[in-house]
């Protein structure tokens, strides 16, 4: 494949070749990760911003119809959308590639609609590096959003946080007081919590989780990239397609205004150079699992298990067999 | 200095050799590091145990004066008592040594006790090492009782409970009911939970903290490496050094019964593991912060963040830095 090439289609928006770019930023093979970085570079003064929307929900608060309704309503007015998702568990069930198809059913037939499943990886850092990497791709395509999913298993909430410009918690309509659990870690992460399934029956308990959280998020310290009144707590029904324009006009009034005081270009830059620390201490770490140093340190630690080396000893001989694999490259 | 004379005089119990034999583990120099591990080696076979008391309990419970009280007590029995510490924040005041000596005026003057404050070392990771590594030379040079304490803070609770046979947790007297925010991993950490202060007018509180931790305990699963009862809390009074030796006789009945299950040697067989893999950990991500490669890490990062460099590209040519710098050493 020419990557050159390949930068140039992908820059004239054409899906076939964003497909097929986020297919080699997944890739694990040395030569991929070459003509990946080459790509990366190429398509990377492409001067376009797409809005990086983050998105984290557990099971059973309605994201997929959230997303849909959502992803509809940006569309009919002539945005182009991108989805990806960061889901760490979905490499044990081989990915989920059919479960979006299907559960994204009228987003998936729009031609300015590109959905791509979280790539099937156990590893968090991986899958988190690939995620930042097609977020990327998408915005040299042209989407003008880019929502990045995930369902908040342990610590895929940061991993996206750290890829988004604005940051979404979607909730369900809570039983009496209780905040569901949510953990204060991310809600201080939230831009915007939106509290889902204001319809029917539910309406009323939407309306109180929401209030509710207000509260919550009232007591926060307001952080310097926030304007007065944010982070904010709204309701929402993606089923009846309602409050959907009005969550979109408070994420735009919130990144103009962070556009407007530099703390959209800042935080790029602090979350570019947070994933480079990250990608160096993944790869690092990432030396110890593959082989053969990989059998060496099982066979290492069951010496030290039975007392026959200290652990002080082994460790230094697996670094410096470590050190010392450089001189063979 | 010879270290096979090092380790002859160490293992005859010569506390200056001890004390020599800790600075040495201490260094960073890579001189030093050799013949540390050298050292280790020609002593980890001396077959003997101590036993190793792992401590907790944050400023203002008393930690010195319970540590002097029960040491001077096992002293009275004829044992050898070393005290170390887990301390990384010590490094900022310069190391505690003059405020450990003070502090245990009683057990500073017996020949039958080593005390060797924390490390002057940031680094959670080298304090770690360096005490695990201290605690088996008090070990070899024939203490009995190797009591690891710390002051709670961060990780330092972690790093104690895995190289302790027993750990204990101790605690000051609280008003009413409340739990002292005492974090449930600490609490699941603690085989024995010591209520102290229970004299004068704070001892009907310390027996009420008492019941609520015993309740408290109860509600957590027992382990397999405990037998019925485990893990317990009772009350003692350092000051009036009332209930030491009934605590004193908890802690060995617990280490019996591991003994006689296997579990004894089991969790020392799981912490060298755990060692081992820790300090590989450590060891591969100190390079980071060794020059040159930190200079270079700091100008990449501002590349990055001036978006002259993808964060990808950036940390691959760290990583092949790191592997080339292997050729020439």
């Amino acid at each position: 494949m020419d990557i050159n090439e390949l930068a140039e289609r992908l820059l004239a928006g054409d899906r076939r070749a964003l497909a097929r770019a986020i297919t080699l930023v997944e890739s694990g093979r040395d030569d991929h990760r070459a003509q990946a970085l080459e790509l990366m570079e190429l398509v990377q003064h492409s001067g376009r911003q797409a809005l990086r929307l983050g998105l984290s929900g557990t099971p059973g608060v309605g994201k997929s119809t959230f997303i849909e309704s959502f992803g509809m309503m940006l569309i009919e007015q002539g945005l182009k959308v991108a989805v990806l998702a960061v889901d760490p568990s979905s490499a044990r069930s081989g990915g989920s590639i059919l479960g979006d198809k299907t559960r994204m059913e009228l987003l998936t037939r729009e031609k300015n609609a590109f959905i791509r499943p979280s790539p099937s990886q156990t590893n968090l850092g991986g899958v988190a590096r690939r995620t930042r990497e097609a977020t990327q791709l998408c915005e040299a395509a042209g989407y003008d959003v880019v929502l990045i999913e995930t369902v908040g298993v342990g610590q895929s909430e940061t991993v996206v946080a750290q890829m988004s410009d604005v940051f979404l918690l979607l909730l369900a309509p809570a039983g009496g007081d209780e905040l569901q659990g949510v953990k204060r870690g991310i809600m201080e992460m939230a831009d915007l919590i939106l509290v889902n399934k204001a319809d029917g029956d539910l309406k009323a308990a939407a309306q109180r989780t929401r209030a509710d959280y207000a509260g919550a998020l009232h007591l926060l310290r307001r952080r310097p990239q926030d304007p007065e009144g944010f982070p904010k707590a709204a309701t929402v029904s993606a089923i009846e397609s309602a409050g959907l324009s009005e969550a979109w006009a408070e994420m735009q009034s919130l990144v103009q205004w962070r556009k407007e005081h530099g703390h959209y270009d800042q935080t790029r830059a602090d979350q570019a150079q947070y994933w480079f620390a990250q990608d160096i201490r993944n790869g690092l770490l990432g030396q110890l699992d593959r082989e053969p140093l990989k059998t060496a340190i099982t066979d290492f630690a069951q010496q030290v298990g039975r007392g026959e080396l200290t652990a002080s000893r082994a460790a230094e001989q697996v670094l410096a067999a470590l050190t010392a694999s450089g001189t063979s490259k």
